[in-house]
């Protein structure tokens, strides 16, 4: 709504215009880098996307899945999806994790006849607590996994293993250096169980050193035991490094009430746009509609389900008309368990559906740089070509590379996947930690990005694409 | 500080292999797409420009020209620029007015036989104030300073002129919507007052509708009288239009503590690395270090005058000695007179110094996309050619185009100007105004900046450039 009553009378003109030229039959005339401007121009003056964040962050909150945050969340999106002028809207079961956080973890390091300190700390996802017990062990200082192969089995017995792996600062694309460093939190529990730890502690994967714990998913061995797995804030990880430095041995204390429900029921949203010419032909795009539960999840990822709604809206509102057809699909517990993403491919597979094309946001609302292509050389070629016409907006890379954890799967039907890439300096400051709040999504970006979403859509709605 | 207990080796490593590389003679041997790396990673893992900006933004706070605060950061930043390895720091005079807001301004709407309703307002900066009294008059709202010549000018007299000029969303480059919508705020008060306006609102310059007032310079013209002039918040200039088209006509009364006084002493800081090949050929690099007394002016300016001074660091920790002489300069008096700007060309002018080149930074601390040329087609084409050793930083954008305030006189040396252009969709929800913090500045953008910064520094100082 924000400044509307100004850009009304513009706006009324671009709907005159655009009936006008439906009436004569000459819309097909615009080029393409008119059209990619009219997307950009509507998306940046009447977009609603962080009207529909905002909400998302504000009103519902957090949505781990299962949650009663994820439950609101699905039928809000239906909602908005409707609203913004989706042909059809329908929810998609899927059965999902149900993983409770319960009483706030607590980590409390002893220093021999002096004090304490208590870390900031929090479970990692899907890991077991600690009951009503306290698991006391000495802290192993490891810097990643791997360690535990090149020392004596023996030390690593009855110990919390402190996994102190570092982001690389120096990498430039951020999510490598997530990647990189992210052995500890997935699997590092796993692998200390197998040597007989009692707990781990993980330093949180951060790009900065910051006072907040990141969550994220840990993942177990069924052949060793499940031992409580905790983040700790960068911070605090930095302290016990130190720590460990100056005194030599020191003992901890750890607490959980982290604990693993039976499944629960739960949905996709699913959303379409009817193509015209080749409604067979199915474009797909999304992010993920739940998040973790210590934040409001606005960039990761309210921002890409946003988006996704948002090209319904621009789609809808200035008349046009896909030839294929547009899906939106907001994948339920990306975070802990892609069953949503399962459900979804499922159904791909069974329905024997033409997935053509597939783009998932999910890197954050940031700043449009371009898109990362997980298909054949023949397809990046396509897309190439298109480049220049996103160059106006900072946003013509385009890069082989992963595409998104929702539509991963797809590859094996032998769609096109795509990756929308944010500028991603600042992901990491906020990536599953309670600072991941709306207030650090700038409108403007948020709408840039999914103008460009939009455009690449149209683009390969209009011409299809070569596989 | 952060995350060097865990990067200390890697350092001490890598200062070995230079020292080694230093011995044998072999350091120049280092291909200019190591030479960059290095710089980024060191820049990144070890960069003191965000502590530097921190003390700036939260020990000093606010510093126009004439404060305490513009004082303070002159002796603050002239001490850091030493510790970082400077080999001359010195302090260039000048003299700078001395604008004071005094008693914040306030703006009351009248409904008649309603209510009243108070704006969210500031003086705008340079203008006049209200003294003791209250100015009341009829609002007229005007959508740009050029609507005085098609109306009536008996309508402007004894009105208070509310200009509602918003920066058009829809464009990407947000500099050029701020150029476009900036004529209200740099010339509504001297062109209202031609016609006898009593004084002025004008729409703050945002790209956002937000809850602030955006302060910034206004000027008057020596043949009227000089009008108090205010800023509004967007969300009231909304609010105001609503009204006024309900209402019909609606009166005002403003009032501003804001006072010129006489001129003061200050001071440009500079400190410079001499070159070692060419020392007479001078490269200049800054910031400026004034900012409105509304804000802690992170973004604009504090940002490009750390990153300034970690150039010196980068350069000194790294042991690099430039062929040609860097030059750090922090520009006093930016925002309202350009004075410290005007002190350094006269400098230049009088020693008949050759700066061959000269790079400013006052476009945001956000993460970089290139650069800005204002120079001839040749230099143009040097500096593309370096393009692709900007690429892996996504910094690779060489544009013709406007440079700097403060470095813009030199164009008249013949001196080749560039302007860092970072990615400017955040900048003006905080430019000029109170949401102008630290806390804003990403420190991993703000580091990535200074590093490219550095990066063309050192390929002019080693090349040289065409003129």
């Amino acid at each position: 709504m924000k400044g509307k009553n100004l850009f009304a009378s513009r706006r009324m003109l671009r709907l005159l215009c655009l009936a006008f030229w439906g009436y004569t039959g000459t819309v097909q005339a615009q080029t393409d880098p008119e059209r990619l401007s009219v997307l950009v121009t509507e998306s940046l003056v009447h977009g609603k996307a962080y009207d529909w964040l905002y909400r998302m962050c504000k009103s519902i909150g957090p949505r781990l899945s299962g949650s009663v945050g994820a439950a609101r969340a699905v039928d809000s999106t239906a909602r908005w999806l409707k609203e913004a002028g989706a042909d059809t809207v329908y929810l998609q079961p899927c059965q999902v994790p149900h993983w409770e956080r319960g009483k706030p973890a607590t980590a409390r390091v002893m220093i021999p006849g002096k004090y304490y300190q208590d870390l900031r700390v929090c479970a990692l996802g899907n890991s077991v607590g600690t009951g009503d017990t306290v698991v006391e062990g000495e802290v192993l200082e490891l810097s990643s996994p791997d360690m535990l192969r090149s020392i004596n089995p023996e030390t690593v017995k009855g110990k919390i293993v402190f996994f102190n792996q570092p982001m690389d600062p120096a990498r430039i694309r951020t999510f490598e250096a997530y990647g990189a460093a992210g052995a500890s939190r997935r699997s590092g529990a796993a692998r200390a169980a197998q040597y007989g730890a009692r707990a781990v502690l993980v330093r949180s994967l951060s790009s900065n050193v910051d006072a907040y714990p990141h969550t994220g998913v840990t993942q177990y061995n069924d052949s060793f035991p499940r031992i409580p797995a905790l983040a700790v804030a960068t911070e605090d990880a930095e302290w016990m490094h130190r720590a460990l430095k100056e005194n030599g041995r020191l003992s901890i204390a750890v607490t959980s009430g982290a604990r693993m429900l039976p499944d629960v029921p739960s949905y996709n949203v699913i959303a379409e746009l009817k193509g015209t010419v080749y409604p067979d032909e199915i474009i797909t795009v999304g992010g993920h509609l739940d998040s973790w539960d210590l934040a409001e999840g606005a960039h990761d990822d309210g921002a890409g389900c946003v988006q996704s709604i948002e090209i319904i809206r621009l789609f809808h509102d200035l008349g046009w008309k896909p030839k294929r057809t547009i899906r939106v699909v907001l994948f339920m517990n990306e975070e802990n368990g892609s069953r949503g993403s399962k459900a979804y491919h499922a159904a791909v597979k069974e329905k024997k559906e033409r997935v053509i094309f597939a783009l998932e946001s999910d890197a954050g609302g940031f700043t449009p740089r371009g898109f990362s292509v997980e298909a054949s050389e023949r397809a990046l070629r396509q897309l190439r070509e298109w480049a220049p016409l996103f160059a106006p907006y900072g946003s013509d890379r385009f890069e082989a590379g992963g595409s998104g954890a929702d539509i991963g799967a797809l590859k094996e039907e032998g769609t096109v996947l795509v990756g929308l890439m944010p500028d991603s300096q600042r992901y990491f400051d906020v990536h599953h930690a309670a600072t991941d709040v709306v207030e650090t999504v700038s409108k403007r970006e948020l709408h840039l990005s999914a103008a460009m979403m939009a455009a690449l859509l149209w683009l390969v709605s209009e011409n299809g694409i070569e596989r």
